[in-house]
């Protein structure tokens, strides 16, 4: 395992929602990440689907681990926006967020976020958003 | 406690995952629904803050109680974006939706997500999406 | 008038395409802005209905002053979203913008389009987005 | 040209607003839509940039133009969230949209919107958002 992915995966361990939801750092390279969920009951909603803030938290997370991938690991999300395509049935989620564009403060981020089950893998919401670097002049804002 | 918020109250604590992440529904009128969620040390993120997806959780959620308050039971929320306003340190997050234009086939709703601590109360994150009935047309997409 | 509106009345006329869709600044005080465009045929579609992407203008344009009243005049728009509410038929439209937050470099803003006809003023989009101040380090940015 | 193409070009022809702008739909498939404005003085702001308003119509129109691919003629822009990432100095945007998933009464697209100068290409906004079918059950919303 590389030393960046290496240190994503204790960065995600150290954020104890991460934990609670179970979620796994699968990949992360320059302008690139990918978290992994694997989908137990109290994910769930009321219908057995996965819950919208399952999906959100994912792929939020996702685009923040992108932005941080070229910003550096002091990152905030400023804002992000997703779309719900289907319903998430499945045994795992995966979440793979990319940089579209990256200045020396922000990061504009798109994030693909699919379910897996009986061997498929569905496209279940996209996501667009913005991650900023944290920096002196943005603390109060962060 | 009236009807609507009782069978409102039976409906998140049918979600899993709202279990998870101990959220009660605190007001549910028609056009409006505040959502409460007590902060534990599972919800936060490595700075000891509320985990940004905790907040689109909530957000995302009361953004689906207002929108169902008009529309019925059987709603699903299609999109939505949300911007962070500043970190959510304190006792208690609230998130409070309002309808802002509805049709018979779904809702537009906006929510602000306020955070409580030392008698202070802070507006952290504000959001704005659409909530969609299912009809059977809308199944696939549901 | 007071200095404040005057001033911004003064950048929206230096904007061409402002100029060309007809909007004038009718309200600006710190923390809110106000654009009226007069309805004309040539900012329509097929249907007679005012174009989305007037709408959007007018959206944004309103979202982009309310940020500058509080960040000052050297801003751009980084990012928003609209909500179409309804069909935009009348004789003006109105986009009021408000801020909901601000730091030092960024204000959150949200905005409501109205259209007026015939004695009414019906709101036919809701918006919501950033505005940054342009500095050195976000130039490459802006 | 195929009838697919003449068709669009007679739709967005049929709308005074994409007139005025100088708009051409310059590609258009099941699936996919290209728009294309050549960059004029009435279409900037006070700083000689393309005016933001510009780009989120051509982002937008965009958006509808790739729902309508799949959908059929009668649709309407539901909603959308656009990025700004670079100013937009050239002579040509081009606008391109895919539509990401449809269902029979939706589509959700996304858009990239280039500026083309001095033989370079620079992507200079992204865009994603929704696009519904008109149906008599949703007409009140449209």
């Amino acid at each position: 395992m590389d030393d960046s992915l290496q240190l994503g995966k204790q960065a995600l361990a150290s954020q104890p929602f991460s934990v609670l939801v179970g979620a796994e750092l699968t990949g992360y390279s320059p302008g690139w990440a990918e978290l992994t969920v694997p989908i137990t009951h109290q994910l769930k909603q009321q219908h057995g689907f996965v819950h919208g803030g399952v999906i959100s938290y994912v792929a939020g997370n996702a685009l923040t681990f992108a932005g941080g991938s070229v910003l550096g690991p002091a990152v905030v999300t400023s804002e992000y926006k997703i779309n719900y395509l289907r319903p998430a049935i499945g045994t795992v989620l995966i979440a793979r967020a990319t940089v579209i564009y990256s200045s020396k403060t922000q990061a504009v981020c798109r994030c693909d976020v699919f379910v897996i089950g009986e061997g498929e893998e569905n496209l279940c919401a996209v996501s667009q958003g913005t991650i900023a670097r944290i920096t002196q002049s943005s603390e109060a804002q962060a």
